[in-house]
């Protein structure tokens, strides 16, 4: 049977994973696939990792250049995260003629364009399944199952963490900072939890899967991020009254010719399948033009659940290098109708605000009067509670309008002396 | 750019979409695959299928052997559905040395374990994405995304038909025919539908899900399939106070060392995500050892949904062609730890039972006396009207029974002059 050799950096979480699947499953994956996926070395800066290494010892080295400069190792599988040296290695490792599985988002995100580039250029592949949620097969599935579709929406829940802390806070009725806790707690926060919480992750993501759906590889720049840190269990319960639940999203929106790219805690209706999606859960909702919406679910995070990923890639990338092709555009085509991308200022969204207004008769006039002049109409308005002459909250829906009028009123709104604070605007996302 | 030739049986309303497709997504294709998908002949019986095709007529014959006689010819895909003749014609052309693409679930489940071994003799490959779930790329994700996995258990909607009536029951309280009139008039239910309603629709598609996930090609005698026809409006309502949605599940599932596949009427809790899957739409819901508990979900039918996942079979079969590869066998490997099929009789679950029994003191002792001989627990059970001395529905739960005892206790209860008519009785899924 062809063996084809395989140099895994990184024996974290996923990378034992990886070595456990394929320990504990050879005889599956050569009988699946006729080839046998052999773990030649296995590198990894701190010396105790050798301990998680049950087999052969020898396999283990603290020298990369054990695995990059060993012209028997075909692929190298980089789990060690980061962008330093991961993307020294993955470009080492091409030049050097390997090809490279990685589930490493935030250097793809950012290095991506380039490394692609190296790859194709080098005749060689970069296959990142494990990139993007984890063990559901999104990756596959936009680039094989749908090839050939032309996408205009995806909304993604695809950072666990903060599907978690969302779902802590509408379904147990925790604050932010309780939510928080709770996920720590359970180990599905990390201590600095910023990249999560704060829409990093998922706009990493998101540029992955903007670059799958339409060929545009955009960048962080390019992305309108706002996390869920500032969301607060009030406005959750009063937009739950009103039908629609919060989500943290990742969305990639054609919009005629233009392409929107934004993460922000995003209100769609209850009803929704995503508004299903619970704890540390992902999915991603595809609207193509043939095969109509989809929504592909499963676990965010979890070592096997990676590691499964990966090894399915391991698996694509072995039967290519049996059969001599090299797919490494990942049969990307570019969307040639897509003209620009939009900034959120132009965006069009109908909105849920709240403001802490006083309770007295004429105020309600006075802040429609102010969303009129931008020509923003109002949906639908509730006062929640009544304190005559204190500030109670009044919760809107207003119609489709431009996020840059609507700022834009809100500013005005705010200086009224009828309004304490900032007020609350969500957008919500009718998909 | 190499040329892969393919020829096209059956030009009805899935042919016309592929047709369609490739005609007005040529280019595309030809940048993500580097190859050119070129039809060289469309086979149709009816004569004015010849109409449906715009470029050149010249493409359109009559007789089969123009395509199965042609060596310059590839592929065949097989878009007539139904046993014969496309039986033989699939066998003509594995055995001229071509590879398939079919959506034909009804053929693949009957003769599959035949057409398959055929096709590994001849070092062909024969691929079937739209068979099931329409554009949703199950078949790819089972056997390539997940291809490391082993599968505990497989919950499908795969039949948009009896989904949309029993949405249709549930949401908009109508009864089983006024759902099904509604099917009729929208397009969504043939004018004999009793395949989908009865479902032989989805235990076809169960067959190809459970070849997929376990590598046993069950027959049709081997799996246990119950309709809707016999659902009541009431008791749907019912089943909902107790926070229960009922769907026809397609069921493969894995209990110790055995294998149950069923398909029939099944309750499920209401905040599961597959009781949100609603209308025409499908949703697989697959349990892996490694990837956890997935859902895949979208458009059960669809002229372009199933031309999408016919398309995608050919990219993939063309690059396989180029390539030089063959993957007869599509990866399935058998799992060895299931020894045997378990029969309906042997399954253990919970149940919704309704009575007719007369309201009279005493009733439920009698009831729950016999349930008790067969050592079957009551976990709730409310009666639903109140009319002295008539019949009045009893609404029960019990939990884990084995099917066998449950039937023979209530065809004991049956008997007693207390209960009017059949219980009745619907398996409550613990998914």
């Amino acid at each position: 049977m062809k063996k084809i050799n395989i140099g895994l950096i990184g024996l974290g979480n996923v990378g034992s994973g990886v070595l456990k699947i394929l320990n504990e499953r050879k005889a599956l994956l050569a009988e699946k696939i006729g080839l046998e996926i052999n773990i030649k070395k296995i590198c990894d800066i701190d010396p105790s990792a050798k301990k998680k290494i049950k087999l052969n010892k020898n396999l283990f080295s603290r020298k990369i250049k054990d695995i990059i400069d060993d012209p028997a190792i075909d692929i190298v599988v980089e789990l060690i995260g980061g962008i330093h040296p991961a993307k020294e290695y993955i470009i080492q490792a091409l030049e050097k003629g390997k090809s490279i599985v990685t589930a490493n988002k935030a250097l793809l995100a950012q290095e991506g364009r380039h490394l692609f580039a190296l790859a194709r250029d080098r005749g060689k592949s970069i296959y990142f399944e494990a990139s993007v949620g984890a063990g559901i097969p999104i990756i596959k599935i936009l680039r094989e199952g749908l090839i050939v579709n032309k996408f205009s929406g995806i909304f993604g829940i695809v950072n666990g963490t903060s599907n978690y802390v969302l779902s802590q806070m509408s379904e147990q009725n925790r604050t932010f900072k309780e939510a928080l806790a709770q996920a720590r707690k359970k180990g599905f926060a990390e201590k600095d939890s910023t990249l999560d919480i704060e829409g990093i992750d998922s706009a990493h993501k998101l540029i992955l899967l903007t670059y799958l759906a339409s060929g545009k590889f955009v960048g962080m720049q390019d992305i309108f991020i706002e996390g869920i840190s500032h969301i607060s269990l009030a406005d959750i319960n009063y937009a739950k009254e009103m039908g629609l639940e919060i989500k943290l999203l990742a969305i990639a929106k054609k919009e005629a010719s233009e392409l929107e790219v934004r993460v922000h805690p995003t209100l769609i209706p209850s009803n929704h399948l995503l508004s299903s999606v619970s704890g540390i859960f992902n999915a991603i909702y595809v609207s193509s033009d043939l095969a109509g919406n989809m929504l592909f679910y499963g676990p965010g995070a979890g070592q096997l659940c990676a590691a499964s990923a990966v090894v399915s890639d391991l698996v694509d990338l072995t039967a290519d290098i049996k059969a001599g092709m090299f797919r490494p555009t990942l049969n990307i085509s570019i969307d040639k109708s897509v003209k620009k991308l939009r900034k959120i200022d132009d965006i069009e969204s109908r909105y849920y605000i709240r403001f802490m207004a006083k309770d007295q008769p004429g105020v309600l006039a006075r802040i429609a009067g102010v969303l009129a002049k931008f020509g923003i109409s109002i949906a639908s308005v509730t006062q929640k509670e009544r304190k005559r002459a204190q500030f109670v909250p009044i919760v809107m829906i207003v119609h489709d309008a431009k996020e840059k009028n609507l700022s834009e009123a809100l500013r005005i709104v705010d200086k009224l002396n009828i309004i304490s604070g900032k007020s609350v605007a969500i957008r919500i996302e009718e998909i």
